[in-house]
């Protein structure tokens, strides 16, 4: 027996049909003997709907009135789906945010949780129901309700599953499993079945939607084992942990790209040691992120630096370096669109020390430029022309013999 | 400066526009210089809508996971009447039933209030904002969600105003006021511009349905003001109230009437002095209301017991019957219905005798068989044949001269 929790998306209880879908899954799971407490977001397009609402009454709607609005959505859920395994003759409660325990930092639209207290949901697993949790949302100590923002019902499914020390958190989303890459470029993309913490950590900052990175981090913190796979099929997932194991001869994981992605350049800036400060609190104060920084070597006491952000933070980057530029003494600066970034992720590179140069080779023998790099003990980041990405994908993925078998075989057949 | 609250019902709120007329009345009231605690219900269609959900799941849901789905209705409500007055530029909040403090006894679906904690209210409209509160709900001292069951707003609302000790609670709603009778039969019905607690109650019970006569008591025990008017005019409502003002020559305030009536004849029953508590302990244990009883005289040592219930009874009621008849000794029972309760109702009544007389006199007059008679001090309730009831209503109407001035006026014309 263990004990498990499953977290269903919008789109696997997007209908009444649909709970009953996931009703069914659930009781399967009862029915092999284990403890379910299950986290569910609101049904497929409730949230949109709420949002519209919203809209129609005010442009910009208070963050406390939208989260009192959107938690309604979740709220609903639960209860359909305690109805539905009631209905199948399964003993099951459904819980709020703060029914579960939930207490998360006084912040609307994007709280942090702080503490759980998985006394009543324990309990009630104990007993032999099944425990249905509002995903994405929770209370502060001054019983106001919150939210958890985006990717918020991951992580009330990962936190929940280390407050009751689940043996396994499953996420059932619309796919099967984690890719080496987006299926849709690459068709040859192959499901994962084991990824580390860390290498999922990359992947999913790196564009693989599949799970929020702020889950994964909550699960690598908590060693809070996951699952990731299909509410549509009885195919297993893609297991999430904290070794995996490499399968043969595979040192790269996965492939990510990210084409939000925006150069910047600050040309001529004089070689003092608080320049470099100056730019990157003022970004940072604004809440801009800077991903990639380059600083190039000085001459005269004068470089460049380079450095990316999403192309949604150019306006406001613009501004700042307007009113920096004669501070610093910088001579001009320039942006760079229509760029992506390309990554390869693997646990592997660690004790591959080649791995970043294989990259660069394959890329630069078919003549594919790079105009940045970034590396990490895991990864290595290219910027690339953005009309070159699906290109550069396809050729990493089968440099890194990351291609799916019915490639070869198919090429066989041909 | 008042303290008031103000209660919209499912209608007033039923739309966008709907909540930002509401959001209107709200920010006069403020700018009157009120403290103003705001009572909604769920918008229009969005109980319905929820219900035929869970309908869709199962035909019998529990009533905690509707409590659960219900409740969301109201939350919806409160957050957008909150957006609509923060975009007026009035400072608001909302508030689910739990988060103002509403505490019910432990049963889903029809809790009753059981207490109050108002000072996060109270804070909220002491330091200049607009309180939005969920009606309908609350929350137990094990923190179960609860629904108040029908008229639950209006309880809300009522409670609430007691709680806060406010000057005066409004009960907004699609009519401008209680009528004498019922508008929709008698063409002249007036609207009543003061009425006391225990009339509005015996006019609730009758059917005139603008205020659930749960609120009406609570209003009574408490001393709760109330007012009763329309949200969609500016019109001058009707006043409930401990004693009220009775307008000139006027003995009978209002004329009610009820057609879900049964009426129900034990015929022959042996004069034991248990067969009455017999009868009537088997439908109360069956929660099975009755209204008029009458036992007619005995001769014999054997006499006849009739009495009333509603039509939706008549089942279970025959059910029990047939399993008492013999114990009880009758030699059987019948039933009838096509009947119809007309009452008068005037808290004038009770300092003069002969206002039933006048009732049956007028009744009489133009052929209508009484059935049944039950009297109050305040009410006097005839049960006749359901055909002649509007006949009936437009009679007594006029007999104790409660058609509107028009009605003279136009005749006048005539």
């Amino acid at each position: 027996m263990a004990r498990m929790v499953q977290k269903f998306g919008g789109t696997s209880v997007g209908s009444v049909e649909r709970i009953q879908n996931v009703a069914n899954r659930v009781a399967q799971t009862v029915a092999a003997g284990n403890q379910v407490i299950v986290v569910v977001s609101a049904m497929g397009h409730t949230t949109d709907e709420l949002i519209d609402l919203a809209r129609q009454i005010t442009p910009e709607p208070q963050a406390r009135e939208m989260d009192m609005l959107l938690t309604t959505g979740e709220q609903i859920s639960i209860a359909l789906l305690a109805m539905a395994l009631q209905q199948k003759g399964i003993s099951a409660y459904s819980f709020t945010g703060w029914q579960a325990g939930i207490v998360t930092e006084p912040v609307h639209s994007k709280a942090r949780i702080m503490d759980i207290d998985p006394r009543r949901l324990i309990d009630t697993v104990a007993s032999g129901s099944v425990a249905i949790v509002a995903g994405f949302q929770g209370w502060t100590i001054d019983r106001e309700i919150t939210t958890l923002g985006r990717g918020g019902s991951d992580t009330t499914a990962v936190a929940l599953a280390a407050a009751v020390q689940a043996d396994v958190c499953e996420i059932y989303t619309d796919v099967d499993g984690v890719y080496s890459t987006d299926p849709r470029i690459v068709p040859f993309a192959r499901k994962i079945q084991e990824i580390s913490y860390d290498e999922m950590l990359e992947l999913a900052h790196l564009g693989a939607a599949v799970l929020h990175p702020r889950a994964v981090e909550y699960a690598k913190q908590y060693h809070v084992p996951l699952m990731v796979r299909s509410s549509f099929s009885q195919v297993e997932g893609t297991y999430v942990k904290e070794v995996a194991q490499m399968e043969k001869g595979l040192v790269v994981r996965g492939i990510a790209y990210d084409t939000n992605v925006a150069k910047v350049g600050l040309v001529g800036v004089p070689n003092r040691v608080e320049n470099l400060k100056i730019v990157f609190q003022s970004l940072a104060k604004e809440s801009i992120n800077v991903d990639i920084i380059v600083q190039s070597i000085v001459q005269n006491d004068v470089g460049d630096i380079s450095f990316t952000i999403t192309k949604d933070d150019r306006k406001r980057t613009m501004e700042i370096l307007e009113q920096l530029k004669d501070q610093i003494g910088a001579q001009a600066y320039v942006f760079e669109e229509d760029l992506a970034k390309v990554s390869i992720v693997g646990a592997g590179m660690i004790s591959n020390p080649g791995v970043a140069a294989d990259m660069f080779q394959a890329l630069i023998d078919h003549n594919i430029q790079i105009k940045m790099v970034s590396t990490s003990e895991i990864k290595v980041s290219c910027v690339i022309e953005s009309g070159l990405a699906k290109q550069a994908m396809q050729i990493l993925h089968t440099a890194f013999a990351l291609d799916a078998v019915q490639q070869h075989e198919e090429a066989a057949v041909v």
